[in-house]
């Protein structure tokens, strides 16, 4: 395929900026068409000129009515993903979607019907699955190195918390946070989470509490090949972003660490000593941002399957709604009790 | 204090050959008065002979009527040693006694009383607490390095699954695997466990299944304190024995790795290798076998308290019942719920 | 500085391209206005026209006489380096220059000579000194939390020997590799080489031999400030690119180890292993590729000092050339007795 | 063999303590008969009374007339290791002899005269070659792992610098410390050393440059079978005992990192620390000291070739003189202009 393919962008915040400048630097076999964000200002207009972007707009539907444009990237606020996925596969665009697709199962499920109904590619962007080192692991679990899976381990701690104002729209920590490894343990297991135990405390932060959410969390996955999955979260560990996995098998176990900006060991009276893990998500992922792109337009371009799909993304919702139900009922939920 | 503690060994089992060659060996403090074994042997008495052991007997009770002995080991089979440390109690002994008390609530408290009653010391076998490794995560955490301590997360995998008909009188995982781990957690914590999930699993062994076990488990706790542990076990490792604790807290975590028998990394066309942690228990723990004696010999010497106490096995037998009811059950279960 | 720093680039080889491609995608600061490579191919047009370079020419004298274009970049063959040294001096232009400037003193200081004369920049393309691993040991050296820098240990290892042919033409081992080495290890010293010992074998490859070099060797240094140094070399790691470095002093040391493409371990049966070094220059020093370039237009936008000057250059050479006359007369060479 | 080894010990110094309570303790083989030390002490003679050895006397050669005592440990004084030999040789003993034999190539050669005409055992103590880590290199080198040997690589740096009244009569930095790690060096090569060249400095202690020595050195090693060697050496590495062994080949590297007490690591606001090196050579290595008996009762029961023997003795010494010379010379030395 020689042609570039045309890429509109729907929301230009953080990761939307993201995106659109892993695609200008990176990825030749495309072209920034379009960006539109509802509160368009002379800073971003600046930013997608300097991209080369030709338009630049408020209104999200002049890309959608966009006939040159092939696929679309949805960055905009949550509450608005489903219905712009919806849109856009009616214009018959490919959707890249930021995760979640929507709260909500309904939304979720009628996003995916317009999805499937339209033909069109939809890549939601759980973006750990590109990592260079989950990938790595789940390459040695594919090639059989561990054996049969059955406990996947999953260390997943912030920073520092959010602000108690995100948290109360977030939908909670599982459904913002733990999303991820949900979706990291089911790409690890290569089966479905059918049943969840999750164990919350607000250790953290009192007002993450009265928010009625936990920081901290331990969650039991019970998988349909007979697995076990844990996962433990914190919304603050004091020396950065720590997100490490194991899985272990029959055969032996792959783990992978943390990265950190360097290999240097200092050796003094004090002890040996080395850097912190990469501070947060745009330090730690910055490459695997733009791997989902380029499996993603590798997707469109040779129309083969996206590898993180619309199915993947309700999984995912459906294992944190159980989390969520469990904490609350303070018991084990199975994955068919939910929607 | 100048004089020797003589001491009497009941059982000349494997770990009873360890404790005794461990004081003859490296406690000038201490002397070997007498060693019994109900099962006695040409071997055991050639064995006993070289350390010096002045009196051989087939009878325990030869040990608890010699009031030259001021300390008695307990290392028979389990279903004895809540007799044996009544018995030595009121015969005014100190007592170490290999872990489990027992599997009965109403028997650990007996002995328990009797221990009190008789006002002598009472050290359980709970030999990993002073493991090189966990003592040092422990003195970190008690310094405050990691500040308040939030999640106790252990993994603590066997490299063979012990034969069936062991798994059978065993009392099962938790009772005789897990329950080291549940003393690892409390010690951690500096808490008690106050709620118990587990999930189990069979897929080492079907044997195990059969007689009514799990042998892949992962146990969520609550602690009295409101921090959060978490539990992996399974019992078969193919790389040997994973033993590995990590203490997370508001200031920070603090992790112990496993040992292995050389630091040596081999580094070739196939990548950068280096070797499998020590095998067993007998192999990780040597030294930790050692200084448990060390330190219940200094207690009796000292007359100060024991680090592992009889009130230690009773809570960690109470949250090893837990766990058991929580698989049987499919439910969490309250430490109140049980004895 | 608002303004961009007009760039022309001299040679569109393998190095020529890399620095290109990293100010086109990474440093809006400055714009490619001329490539020039005396064998322009149409696969060389192709990729400048892609990278929207204005001029693409056979002749470097056509950017040599660009009134427009503020600095250059002598990325052409080695014998070539100082005559456009002295070119672009004489034209007013700002000079980043691959190393080496040249394999002999007289044409180095000749170059300097017209470098100063001019008043321009000049850095020479030292990019190791960027490297994330080897930056933070010296900001820890110059930070003083080793104290007086005593030992300076360098382990720098290819992973595949080049061929015969071009080691003929390359000057040798210490000039073509190693000087990448004595470079890191005046950088890390903060002190420049008084005397070299070498020590070389022919144990990778007889046919660098019968070309008159040696292929692994051992370099010891003395420093003006008493430390000493060493390196080792070998031409063939079979498990990758090797480069480690090591500053010890008075109160510690601070080691870095090599990068690797994941942090994965797999523990099984065999041992505990993980993924090789980064292959080689390319993978390694990739990012450093990328800060060497920043720094260099940042001297130029702000007039600053670059970061390593023509007098390094010169220096590692007269390094290079004792270590030559080292290994042929068998015996420890003073840099004095060189240039 | 069912009967034990007679030992006698000459020498009752720190050495030698270690080593008769490692033989009592660990070694039922052999039986402890005799200790003597020319500064016989009342704690001495309590501390053998509590190994239950019959005879203590200030005479030696008590020691070297009793025949039944099948073999000698010579812990004495430097100045006196090489004329016990010679004796107890002559009264047909095998002898254990502290490293070095004697500083003189003329009574190290008469030394092992002596032995071989009596036809007895005799191993000097390099300790290390038994060491856990270097022994699984030699292993890995001597299975072909990583193929021929190319670069012995040895850091070798004390916790603390000795005396300077010891320095004075110790030989020297060479012959009291690096002497160990030339033995490494030649144990790792599976090669004789031909050619030394040493760079000293003095960075350390002043006093010890104003007693005639160095403090700080680099050592490069040529062997016999072409392959390169690099010593590196202080006197006072501030974070600990540093003993680190790499053998780079033509098909890989094996290398042993140091030991330390726990495998713990600390992450917090300030990074990531671990714990230092075992302090010194007591806690390194401490094992080694038992295996090393354990191998010369072996060789002595079973008649086999001892693992270092005199000859190496001899050659370590011959590589230390020929480093001193080259210090003193400021040129590479052959072995052959030794001695």
């Amino acid at each position: 395929m020689s042609a570039q393919i045309n890429i509109g962008v729907i929301g230009a915040g953080r990761i939307g900026k993201i995106h659109a400048e892993n695609i200008a630097y990176f990825m030749p076999q495309a072209r920034l068409a379009a960006i539109a964000d509802l509160n368009m200002t002379p800073a971003i207009e600046e930013w997608a000129k300097k991209l080369g972007v030709p338009t630049v707009t408020k209104d999200p539907r002049q890309i959608l009515a966009d006939k040159t444009i092939q696929a679309v990237l949805i960055c905009s606020s949550t509450d608005t993903h489903a219905d712009f996925v919806v849109e856009a596969a009616r214009a018959g665009k490919h959707v890249f979607c930021e995760k979640p697709v929507d709260l909500t199962v309904a939304k979720v499920k009628a996003a995916l019907e317009a999805v499937k109904k339209a033909n069109v590619k939809l890549q939601v962007g759980f973006n750990r699955r590109f990592d260079h080192n989950f990938r790595r692991v789940r390459d040695l679990v594919a090639a059989g190195e561990i054996g049969s899976p059955q406990i996947i381990k999953i260390t997943s701690r912030d920073p520092a918390p959010p602000p108690p104002a995100y948290v109360a729209v977030s939908g909670g920590i599982f459904l913002d946070m733990t999303i991820h490894d949900f979706d990291m343990a089911r790409f690890q297991a290569g089966s479905e989470v059918v049943e969840v135990y999750a164990a919350g405390a607000v250790l953290v932060d009192k007002a993450i509490g009265d928010a009625g959410d936990v920081d901290t969390a331990i969650i039991t996955l019970k998988f349909a090949n007979g697995a076990l999955g844990v996962i433990d979260n914190s919304r603050k560990a004091s020396y950065g972003y720590d997100q490490r996995v194991e899985v272990f098998g029959s055969k032996g176990s792959a783990a992978a660490e943390n990265d950190s900006p360097s290999t240097v060991r200092l050796s003094n009276e004090a002890g040996v000593s080395g850097e912190k893990p990469l501070y947060f998500f745009l330090e730690r992922y910055k490459e695997a941002f733009i791997a989902e792109m380029r499996a993603f337009l590798d997707a469109v371009a040779k129309d083969t399957p996206c590898l993180v799909t619309g199915e993947d993304g309700l999984q995912d919702l459906l294992v944190a709604l159980a989390a969520k139900k469990s904490v609350a009922e303070k018991r084990s939920v199975k994955i068919s009790e939910i929607g």
